[in-house]
Order: structure tokens, then C-alpha cells, then sequence
């Protein structure tokens, strides 16, 4: 079944020697006592939970899976007391609000958390993950009464949350939602509708169970203007805190699916069950946006997660398997066969996995690190420049990333051969978690339309504009370092193409919209190239200059040169793919298919 | 649970529009009786078969698996049944030689009744599939003896057979194998050894199971030089024909998937098991060979199936799922949202699936085609070209069809959204069916290997040159057409461009063998362009000329439009990929890893 070793040294590379964290959190009243120590040692700790903990859960809750029986739902053996040692250690209450119960820790320190429970478990870690994403609307757009009552228990884990979206009929189509809430004279209401697809929506791992449900008031417009967000319990909450009543919002049944077997994906039935609005009547999406954000952003980390333990699990493998001769000659002549490690293709297909891997790393943690300026950095400006970097980028976290990870973890199962199919040795499973990745919080055919239509095209590219200066300075700083420019001329290039193309597209779009959608997977994963590109030149940079110090630099420039030789030239198709346009979509007939 | 509707008209336009293979058949004295008639009405009835014997157990035999009980292996609900029927047809003997109660019927034929059961159900099909290996291998090198006792079992169909080649500790290096064969007096062998990963190795569909075992002599050479091939039955043939002794080779456990659940992956023991030479001692693996080559289209084969299959299905939901309005405003105004079907980039999936099902079905019906002109021509000199294209051509039917495939199943998991990920619709079935045939009978990056190395480059290209010249042939002969330049103009870019890859990393071959295997991957890919674009173009040329006639030939115009606009392209990434060569891939050491 594999092993996983927290790559505490890669991720110590990304947030001291990259992003330079403790100084950037140091500059933020709220995190102005963290240290790279404090940082270093939860990390480690995290790491133990993560490998020795839930790792070992994996692969028997996947082949378990989860249990359902009249509305009740049983996890996997082992996978209650696992979460009981997470809520005892602490883990849920790591960066939320001390005000509620909270360790106030940077979301800098989650992420990494969340890059090593989801390499070790992604089924099991979306029971805390979805907890997380329910405490953040709540805090968000919550009135006190709603904070006091469910924030220290979805802080503490002693309670767990959903979000409550999806209905038969709608997916990405939130606006034609039929879930109905009827206000009561106490200021409650009574929420009638079926939800589908909801993770963690039913479970024996915690007492209670926050559900965060978008539905319609009566007479609201139609349309995504019509719908309200409202926090529905499993159990109503005593003024004690503790437990009462059952609400009627039950589960059932739950879904048969290809991957993440041991996370129980709920029908969610609500007969009439009791709610309370979040944030303003028909104003619920937005407030259910900051949800799927954070959403979003994890499922990214999801993508990360499985990338890292498919490329250990391949790498081991590589080096243990013995089978054939090295084309250019015998590399281990003492044994009846060289290990797989000698063959160039099996070396790209882990060179692939390992720069995928570290760029989102980078990629991801810089990402949280802007979520900490946007939450906690004393100047406004600063705060409204992290929003918007974060806000343009969530996309590419969510679909680049996760269509990366589900290439590397099929290279995973390539490198075991006929065994990487077999069940017995885990890799396939990684497979079949990353399917889901690529379409849930939104298929990422619907994110490589969010970037390209909404967040790029609609303000004129000011956004994208903003991280392109980035780009570009960084450019202008190292172009003339004789060392960078192996790196730094392609990434130039990359970014001239970007703005090219996106103004190409800019032009067609005016006279048809559905330029947008025919040009905007190619071009999601151009931009994505872009953005891998410009921290593997950061990384090379860092690199280059400790070159001599180990060899762990050296296998880190190794790495950035296959990432510009091998990776970034697949932009060159792309662009094309986008540049053809809709032509050839619309002149087939919809008859015709 | 979805359907399938046997794709007869897209069938027919390949054999007699694209391809005539009446006229070509004709030519040959085996076939000089056969006439399109005869083809449509078997095609029409072998589609009756899939589509309502097989296919209605695709997905119950998927949940429900193969059992394994002390050596006995039980298959799913209905399977021995469907088997009993297929047999009772006479389908396995389709192709079969008459000396042996064979049809005699084109390989043609077959190859489109493998379309068909692969669409319906390639785990069923895997059953008499490989059967028919078995069947080809024992025709050319078995003595008459072994003809006379095992041909006319297997082509009725009452036995089936198997491939016995792997072993735990080899796959694609058969050259370490340590199964062992002790010659006895009376002329045959007693075969002691451990096979895994055999299909089809045990189960209850047959009275019989003829295995074809590689073992080694005693004092055989080491390597691939010291291995020869056995035929060993599960029960010793009597006189009679009627099945007599059991013969010590037994299933010791069946394999835990991510696919093909309802196909037997069998681990077989030989324990000292009687068996049989088949060819000469020492040159198995020639001889083998028949089967594997044969093996090798059978999986593109199943590529093929898979495409459709997905395909039909996701273009269906599309045109049933509302969910949105078009970009460019609302196609349906009447309905509450609009059918996926009007998104670009749905259309982007469904047209990508499309593509590449027609695309592979004009390339495998030329292939077979080219197998009966190798098998049954009259003249020497185009057996010998006909042998030398399929040769050539092998490894791109294996790998670039099943590559393709495994990208469009999961199109088809993509357009259904959520719903894709969900066992009941059927749809991820399809991903975890096609993601075994980028691994078997050679994984996809020893196919690329094959063709680089083995095909292309180890003959300086002379195979090569016979399909570059049909090519260029058809570029010249139709470049002056106004209509053909589009098609045409990209279709000759493409081919300078192999001819010109070819040559450089033939140069850099010279100094550095390592560089065949830095470059075979995306060369395949590129090569597969090639193939594509040529049999795409012959199509348009088809098509054009009937364009008036009826929308079917509309619709094969767009579709081939759309295939050179939008999947052609992806070459230029590739191109940039060969070309990088080793240097990234080398210069990472071993223990950096």
C-alpha cells in the first residue's frame, strides 16, 4: 500500500527560502509573533498525524467504503477515533478566530496542514474540510447570535459542516434552484427541498452537523438574485451548547462513485426543516461564494496532495523495479536487470509528476500567503491587491492543478505497469480520488470560464494586469543575470503570448460571446503555464545562488530545467487550440451529433 | 444506465465509401465470393449481439466482479449464458480457417464484430478475445498434430485460450522469465512455474482452457533467446475431442482492479503441468509474437469501442441536461435553461470524442484490411507491403487509439459533470475499462519505443517511406482541389514535419541511444497525427463529393474541420517535447530523485 513521507524539507524551501513567511507575517499585527520555529515545529507535527495517522486509514477505507442504513451513516473502521485524535490535537482550531475558540495561526500554516492530511487521506480530510469552509461563511456573513452558537463548535471539531448546493436537476446552474424556505413567526424558517452530491453530509464522526443550505424565499425573483443561504442543524443547539431536538434534514441515501469511496456523499432530504438566514435575504450566493472559494482553493490543495504521494509511491517503485537494459548500456551490470529509474520515459513521467508537484507548491503557498495579507495586513491597499491576486488566480488553483494531479497520479500508475492497475498497490486509488477534483466546486470547465470571462475579460484585464507586473519586474530584475536567462527568456515569452492571445480574444468575444467559451480551456491552461512558470524562475533563482551548498538545490535546478524543456512548451498546442475558435463548434448542427 | 446503438451507418461508410472493401476483397481468391450484402447483413446481426446480449451486462458485471473459490472461477450474472449464445452463433469461427470449421470470412469482418462487443463490453469480450490469439498462434507454428487436436476447439469456440507470458517479477522484460519446461520421453514437457496478470486464465464459460505458455528448456541461453513456446490445456484432450485428465495448471487467486472487473486477471500455477512445443525450441517468443501483434490491434480495438461507446452516451446527456444559457444568449428560451449542448466547450468534448472514434475506425478497418490483403492477396509483393504497414503501424493502433480513448472516456465523465463520477450512470466504467489497455500487452510507452526504435529507425525508415509515400501520394493528387487545400495543406505540413523529426533524432541516436527513449512518447503522438489527419482527409475528400446528398456527409465535414483546427494542433506542443531531447532527463542524478 505505499508509503508517505511529509516533504517537510520542500515545503520549508517554499515558505523560508522562496516566500520568505515568517518576515511577510511578521509585518501583520495578528501574526506579528510567529517565527519560522513555531512554524517548522507544527508542521512536523502535522506531518506525524498526517503519515501515521490517517495514511493508514487510506487504502482500507477505499476499499470499505461508507455505510447507509436509514438515514444513518457509518465511516470506515478506524476513521471516528482518527478524528477524535484530530479534535483532541487541536487541528480544526488552527487558524480560526480566537475570539471563538480559535489558535488565530496564519491560513500560511493550514494550507501546509491541508497539502499533507490530503496526500495521506483526501476521503477522510474533507469531513474537517468541509467544517472549515462552513466556519467561514458563518464568520463572514453570520449575525452574533448565529457566531455565538455554532463558531467555537465548527472551531473546536466538535461539530462538522457542509455546504448544501446541488439538486437533482441543478449543478452549475444554481439559479433554477427550487428549495424552498418559509419564514416562521420566530424569525426561523421552515426549508423544504432535496440537495445531492453533498460531501460529508451524513456521518458518525462528530455530534452535530451544520448544514449550510441555499434556498428560495417565497416570492424571491427568479434566477441567482432569488436565493437565500441558511444554517440548518442536525441537531438544534441548546442554549447550553448542547444538543437537542432532531431536525428533519436527513440523508437518504449515499452515492456509489469512482473514487474518494470513504467520504460520504449524501442525498440530504429537508422535510420541513428548521433554518436561520446567513447575510441578506437573496443575497445567499454571494455569501455562499466565500464557501466555494475557499472550496476551490482546497480542492486545489487536493490536486497538490495526490501529486506529492503518487511521485514518492512511482519514485520508490522506479528504483526497486528491475526490468530491462538502459538503451545507451547496462547501468547496473551486478543485477539480471536495471531498475525502471534508467528509462527516459520513466524519468519524464517522474520529472512530470515532481514539477508539477513543486510548482504547485509554491503556487499554493504563495496563494495563502496573500489569503493572510487579504485577512490580516494592516494597509488597505495591500489587502485589496491580495484580494484581487487571490480572486484572478482561484481558478488556476482549482483547475490547472487538478488536471496536473490527474495526469501525474495516471503516470503513477503508469510507472507500476500492470501493477499500478491492480488495486492491492494503492496507486489507482489516487486516480480515481483526482476524477472527482476536476469536477466538483465547480467543473473546471466552468473555472477556465470564470478566469477568462469573469475575472479577466470583464474588467479589461486589470486583475491579470496585476499579477503580470509582477511577471514582468521579476523579468526586468534577473533578465540580465547570465545564470536566469535559461529561465527567465521563456518566461518573457510566455507572457507576451498571454497578453497576445487574451487580447485576441478580448476583440472575438465582442462580436460573439461564444468565443469566450470555445477559447477558455486551452487558454486556462496557457495562463496556468505562466504562473508555473514564474515561480519555477523564482525557485531557480533561489536555487542558483545555493547551487553549491547541496545537492538538494541542484536536484531543484534540475527540475526547473525539465519543467522549461519538457512542460512548458505543451503551451504551443494550446495556443493554437485556443486561437481556432469557435468556428468549427458551431457549424456542427446540434442535429448532427 | 445508458445505451448503445451499434454506430452501422459511420461502419458501412468506412468499408464501402472510404475503404471499398468489397472491390479489394474481391481481388483476393479466399474472399472473391464476398460482396457488400453479405457484409452489411453479418455487421447488422453481430450488432444485434452486442448491443442486446452484452451490453445489458456491462454494468451489473462490473459491480458484480468475477469470484474465486479454492482455484474455481465463477463469472457474473448472465455471462456463461451470453457465451453459450455467442458460440451458438457461430461468431467465434468467423474468420476462422475452413480446414478447421472456420467461415472463412475476412479479417474485416471480424475486426468490425470486435468493434462492437469492445463498445458493448470489453471485459465479456477479453473472453473469446483472446481465444483468438491463441487460435493464430497454434495456426502458424503449430505441428499439424497440435492443429488437429486444439483449431477446431477454439474456433467453435467450446475451448478458449490464453496467453501465459508474465511473470511476478517480469512484465515487459520476458527475457528474465523462470518458468521451466522438463522435456519427458514421449516428446512433451511437464511446466513448472508462477504466471500472473493472465485474462481470461480461468472461468466457467468453457469446458476447456488452452493456455499458451512461455517456459525455458533446461540449459537454455539466457535472455529472450532462451525461451520457447507450450501449449498447455486445463484438461488433457482425449482422442475423441471430449476433455480428459486434469492437468496440474490452476488458478491460485484472481486480481482486485480498477477495471475490467468482470474479466478473471488470473494468477496460474503451473505445477509440473503437461505441455507441448509449439514452433521451434528457443524461438518462443517469435512465435508468440503472432499472438501478441494480433493482441496489440485487439486493444486499439478496444480503444475504439470504449470512444464510441463514452461518446454516444455523453452526446445524449448534452442534449437532454439543461443547465445555463449560451454565451451568447438563450437557444432555448422556452425551457427553463439550456441543453449543455449549446456550451463551446461541451460541444469541444463531445466533437474531441467524435473525432477520434471516426478517425480510429477508418485507420483499424484500413489495418484489417491490410491483414486480409497480408494473409489472403495472390501477390507476393503486396503481402509483403501489406505486412510491412501493419507492422509499421501496430504500436500507433495500440497506444495512440487507447491514449485517445482514455482521454475521451473521461470527456464523457466530464460533460456529465457530478453525475459523471457516479457509478450509475455508467459513465466511469468506461474511464476505469480504458485506462488497462494503455498498460497491457505492452505498456504505451514500450509501443512508442517499438515504433521509434524497432519500426522507424532500426530500418533507416523504409517502412516508414511506403505510408509516407500513400501520403504523399494523396497530398499531390488532391493538393490542386480548391475544396481539399484545408485538409491537405496541414496534412502535408504535418508529414514534412515527422519526416524531419525522424531525421534529427535519428542523428542524435547515433551518439546517445537514450535519446530514442527521450523522444518516443510525444513522437507517437505525433506520428498518430499523421495517420489521423491522412485517413481525416480521405474522409473530407468522401464527403465533399456527396456533401449535397444528405447531412450525414455535413456532419463528417465538420467533424473533420473540426479535428484539423482543433486536435491536429496539439502536435506543435509535442514537437517541442521530442525535440528537448535527454539533457533535462539526465542531468537529474539517480539519488536526487
Amino acid at each position: 500500500m505505499g508509503s508517505y513521507i511529509p516533504p517537510l524539507r520542500d515545503m520549508q524551501f517554499v515558505m523560508h527560502e522562496l516566500l520568505n513567511v515568517e518576515a511577510e507575517l511578521q509585518a501583520m499585527p495578528a501574526h506579528a509573533e510567529i517565527d519560522a520555529d513555531t512554524i517548522n515545529a507544527v508542521i512536523e507535527e502535522a506531518g506525524k498525524f498526517a503519515s501515521e495517522v490517517i495514511f493508514p486509514l487510506n487504502q482500507s477505507g477505499d476499499q470499505e467504503g461508507c455505510h447507509w442504513n436509514d438515514t444513518v451513516v457509518t465511516t470506515p473502521k478506524g476513521y471516528k477515533e482518527a478524528y477524535q485524535q484530530y479534535v483532541e490535537a487541536g487541528w480544526p482550531s488552527l487558524s480560526c478566530d480566537p475570539a471563538y475558540g480559535g489558535q488565530g495561526l496564519p491560513i500560511s500554516l493550514n494550507n501546509a496542514l491541508y497539502e499533507m492530511l490530503n496526500s495521506a487521506n483526501i476521503a477522510w480530510t474533507m469531513y474537517p474540510g468541509l467544517s472549515h469552509g462552513a466556519y467561514e461563511a458563518l464568520h463572514a456573513h453570520g449575525t452574533d447570535e448565529l457566531k455565538n452558537t455554532y463558531l467555537a463548535k465548527l472551531a473546536s471539531g466538535e461539530w462538522t459542516g457542509t455546504m448544501c448546493l446541488t439538486e437533482p436537476h441543478c449543478g452549475t446552474d444554481l439559479g433554477i434552484l427550487r428549495t424552498k424556505a418559509d419564514p416562521q413567526d420566530d424569525g426561523s424558517y421552515k426549508i423544504t427541498g432535496t440537495k445531492i452530491f453533498i460531501s460529508s453530509g451524513e456521518h458518525d464522526m462528530a455530534e452535530n452537523i451544520i448544514h449550510l443550505v441555499l434556498a428560495r424565499l417565497p416570492g424571491a425573483p427568479t434566477g441567482t438574485k432569488g436565493i437565500s443561504l441558511f444554517v440548518v442543524p442536525k441537531f438544534l443547539p441548546n442554549a447550553d451548547g448542547s444538543v437537542g431536538a432532531r431536525n428533519p434534514v436527513s440523508c437518504g441515501s449515499i452515492e456509489h462513485k469512482m473514487g474518494i469511496h470513504s467520504n460520504s456523499t449524501c442525498v440530504i432530504n429537508l422535510d420541513g426543516a428548521l433554518g436561520w438566514m446567513v447575510g441578506e435575504p437573496n443575497k445567499g450566493l454571494q455569501a455562499m461564494f466565500v464557501m466555494m472559494n475557499a472550496a476551490r482553493l482546497g480542492v486545489g490543495m487536493q490536486g497538490l496532495g495526490l501529486t506529492e504521494i503518487s511521485y514518492q509511491n512511482a519514485r520508490n517503485y522506479a528504483k526497486e523495479r528491475i526490468q530491462m537494459r538502459a538503451l545507451s548500456g547496462a547501468k547496473h551490470p551486478e543485477k539480471e536487470a536495471d531498475p525502471i529509474l534508467v528509462h527516459p520515459d520513466v524519468r519524464r513521467m517522474l520529472l512530470t509528476q515532481r514539477a508539477y508537484a513543486e510548482g504547485a507548491r509554491a503556487f499554493t503557498y504563495w496563494i495563502a500567503l496573500q489569503i493572510d495579507r487579504e485577512l490580516s495586513h494592516p494597509d488597505e491597499s495591500v489587502r485589496k491587491e491580495a484580494a484581487d491576486l487571490v480572486a484572478l488566480l482561484t481558478p488556476i488553483v482549482k483547475a490547472f492543478i487538478t488536471d496536473n494531479a490527474f495526469e501525474c497520479t495516471n503516470h503513477g500508475v503508469q510507472v507500476y505497469g500492470g501493477h499500478g492497475f491492480i488495486a492491492e498497490w494503492g496507486m489507482e486509488q489516487y486516480v480515481r480520488d483526482a476524477r472527482i477534483t476536476q469536477i466538483y466546486e465547480g467543473t473546471n470547465g466552468v473555472q477556465a470560464l470564470d478566469l477568462l470571462g469573469r475575472k479577466i475579460l470583464s474588467d479589461m484585464g486589470a486583475k491579470m494586469k496585476k499579477f503580470g507586473e509582477q511577471v514582468r519586474s521579476f523579468v526586468e530584475e534577473h533578465g540580465v543575470d547570465a545564470k536566469m536567462q535559461e529561465f527567465i527568456n521563456p518566461l518573457g515569452d510566455i507572457a507576451v503570448k498571454v497578453e497576445k492571445l487574451t487580447m485576441e480574444i478580448g476583440m472575438k468575444a465582442m462580436t460573439n460571446q461564444d468565443e469566450v467559451g470555445a477559447a477558455s480551456v486551452p487558454y486556462q491552461r496557457v495562463v496556468g503555464h505562466m504562473v508555473f512558470a514564474y515561480f519555477w524562475a523564482r525557485m531557480a533563482k533561489v536555487a542558483l545562488e545555493k547551487e553549491s551548498t547541496d545537492d538538494f538545490y541542484k536536484a531543484k535546478l534540475a527540475t526547473a530545467r525539465f519543467y522549461f524543456a519538457k512542460l512548458l512548451p505543451e503551451t504551443a498546442g494550446y495556443i493554437r487550440q485556443a486561437r481556432a475558435g469557435n468556428a468549427t463548434l458551431a457549424d456542427m448542427k446540434d442535429e448532427w451529433f
